[in-house]
């Protein structure tokens, strides 16, 4: 088989860029390797910069989003037993993100491959990328017994952080940066009304909290937890008890709470690798950089590597300019290092860091009484939050 | 003898606010363990903020300062072999800072303080803050063989960092924060023409340099070494050689050396006491916290102690209103604690430092491109440098 892009991973990333490629007439297929039920059953992010949004439109896949995602204005960061607010829209010069589930975007990205007759092959056993570094570059997959070959001019690697792209790009070519934070993530879907309308961000002694939301009856919440925590440790109960201790008192008298119908501990990890692409091969999204979900920048991440890359393949193929695909590391390490800079930002300003100086506890009350008092410090989270410009 | 405040230290924060108080009819003492000379010999900061020189000028004490100091509209950023500048002026709405050694101003408040008659008594030994907690406290010392007793009202603790005063309040009443740099700055005065109109700050992988300077004819430069240098180490042609390599080379060029006229190592500490009142003793300025000189907060930190106590005291004497006492180490913390925040900032910004993750080296020149890409962000550092409001 021949294609003039081959992209390997079928999540947000790869279906996004394949979508916006066929509509400029460029042939893609995704290699996938799992089925598309188990693809649509992660739960992940769900707040979408400005920008994503405007990428969805013109990948022609925004309109339920348009109908069913919730525009948000601002979020509240609680603290001291009081709730501030951001103002988004204000402080970003009339910015917004966008509240929509990951999961919703990725069935309507599917639809719209589907209505187009995009290929999509799901279940692709042993993705292989062959000869990256030559003109000529291939990748190999198993179905059942037969070895497909797929011949193509570049390859995406869009397959997330444990994914083969990356690691095949040789070890010395590579260099990654890393940082773990020492505690997790436990979050709880329920089918309840969220207790804010627009999310909130807890800053307490006993660690952070967060209430965010999927839709009007879908609500997610989180609590910081130490990394030794395991999720059968916490009863739904426990996890409410818990969640209300940090929330403001008038928060936490409003709080619905309901079975868990999704429930998971997730670590904290910051992760680049350098460069993002090594010969033929292009590394976006999760294959190349992990945040801290605290800021909202993952999915927001990985988008603007397909804004990038999308708009380099269209300069080859429609105009045989190459400079977006020579400049693509830096250009999207660029804005990928400032999304890391804001989650590392964001997840030391409100989190709970066991075993540290008792002055740094106090930078970080001072960080949060500074940005209150400060409307530039205000303009400056606003910018980051609703998304740096492309 | 009785005065109604006595002021333990005469160095800047001493002399002002006893200038101020004597303006208003206060009567005050001033106690000082050195000689004239000595404290003049001092070489210390030389950046004022925009509200430190309003205070100068309030206290009659402005007109050299006003004639001979240098108003400074921005300073640079040297990083990745460029000049990058931050304008001051445009991002703070109009301010700026003035450079003035802190030599000249103690001598202009000295000078000030004679004139008025006020009572300074140098060479004060054994000097002793009694009663504290009661509503007649005094202070001792001894001069020759005499020990003198002097009450009053109030006892202000200007005295430094390894003064009498901080160290008089009860063990279990003070909680002490304290941040430990691994690194210190060399510095060499010199009466050379400074190489750069404006201050220059360098990052530069092999540690950090400053370019400042006290007048058009005296220029203070600094590098970063580690703690374990010695100043005996560092011949001025090492020093000119090390400065150089850390410079632009358009900057280094041009570079007028000289002999050094002095030369010294500073660690670099960030460290607070809280509370700053314990019963009738106020602490201010270095007594009370300390920050690293990158961002030039530490003489401008003292300077709204002093402003937060003149007021104070004169609700106090003028009004009978205690407000401003009662609420004097809240209020004063709340403004020390953003500069501490901002001389960390800065401090973590701008240096070297070893045997860390090269992630957040990474983060390091992400901050610094993230600054120079952000019109918020350069806001926000200008307000914070040339000093939040009192």
């Amino acid at each position: 088989m021949k294609v003039q892009v081959c992209i390997i991973g079928g999540g947000p990333s790869g279906l996004m860029l394949s979508q916006l490629l066929h509509l400029q007439g460029i042939d893609t297929i995704i290699l996938e390797k799992s089925s598309r039920d188990y693809v649509l059953s992660r739960i992940r992010a769900g707040v979408l910069e400005h920008g994503f949004a405007e990428l969805m439109r013109e990948a022609q896949c925004g309109e339920r989003m348009d109908r069913e995602g919730e525009i948000h204005h601002g979020f509240y960061i609680a603290h001291d037993g009081k709730l501030d607010r951001v103002d988004l829209h204000k402080y970003s010069g009339g910015n917004s993100v966008m509240v929509y589930g990951q999961t919703e975007l990725t069935r309507d990205l599917y639809e719209a491959r589907d209505k187009l007759g995009g290929k999509v092959v799901h279940n692709a056993a042993d993705v292989t990328p062959h000869d990256i570094a030559s003109d000529k570059p291939y990748v190999t997959y198993r179905s059942g017994d037969e070895v497909i070959r797929v011949d193509c001019d570049y390859i995406i690697g869009a397959d997330g952080f444990h994914g083969v792209s990356r690691k095949s790009i040789p070890h010395d070519r590579l260099k990654e940066f890393e940082r773990v934070y020492p505690f997790g993530w436990l979050g709880v879907l329920s089918r309840t009304k969220p207790v804010s309308p627009e999310l909130i961000y807890a800053k307490h002694e006993r660690g952070f909290a967060l209430c965010s939301l999927r839709s009007q009856v879908l609500s997610r919440y989180y609590v910081q937890v130490p990394l030794t925590d395991k999720v059968e440790d916490w009863s739904d109960d426990a996890f409410w008890e818990e969640l209300k201790r940090r929330l403001p008192a008038e928060v936490a008298a409003k709080l619905i709470t309901g079975p868990s119908i999704e429930k998971s501990i997730a670590p904290l990890r910051s992760f680049v690798a350098e460069p993002m692409r090594y010969g033929r091969l292009f590394l976006a999204g999760d294959a190349a950089h992990i945040v801290p979900p605290t800021g909202a920048r993952g999915l927001n991440s990985a988008a603007s590597d397909i804004y990038y890359l999308y708009h380099a393949l269209l300069d080859h193929y429609k105009k045989g300019d190459d400079t977006g695909i020579d400049g693509y590391s830096q250009r999207a390490l660029a804005r990928i290092w400032k999304a890391q800079r804001f989650s590392w930002w964001m997840t030391t300003l409100l989190h709970r860091f066991p075993d540290r100086l008792s002055y740094d506890d106090r930078l970080q009350d001072t960080e949060l009484a500074y940005l209150f008092s400060s409307e530039a410090a205000q303009r400056s989270l606003a910018e980051n939050y609703v998304g740096l410009p492309f």
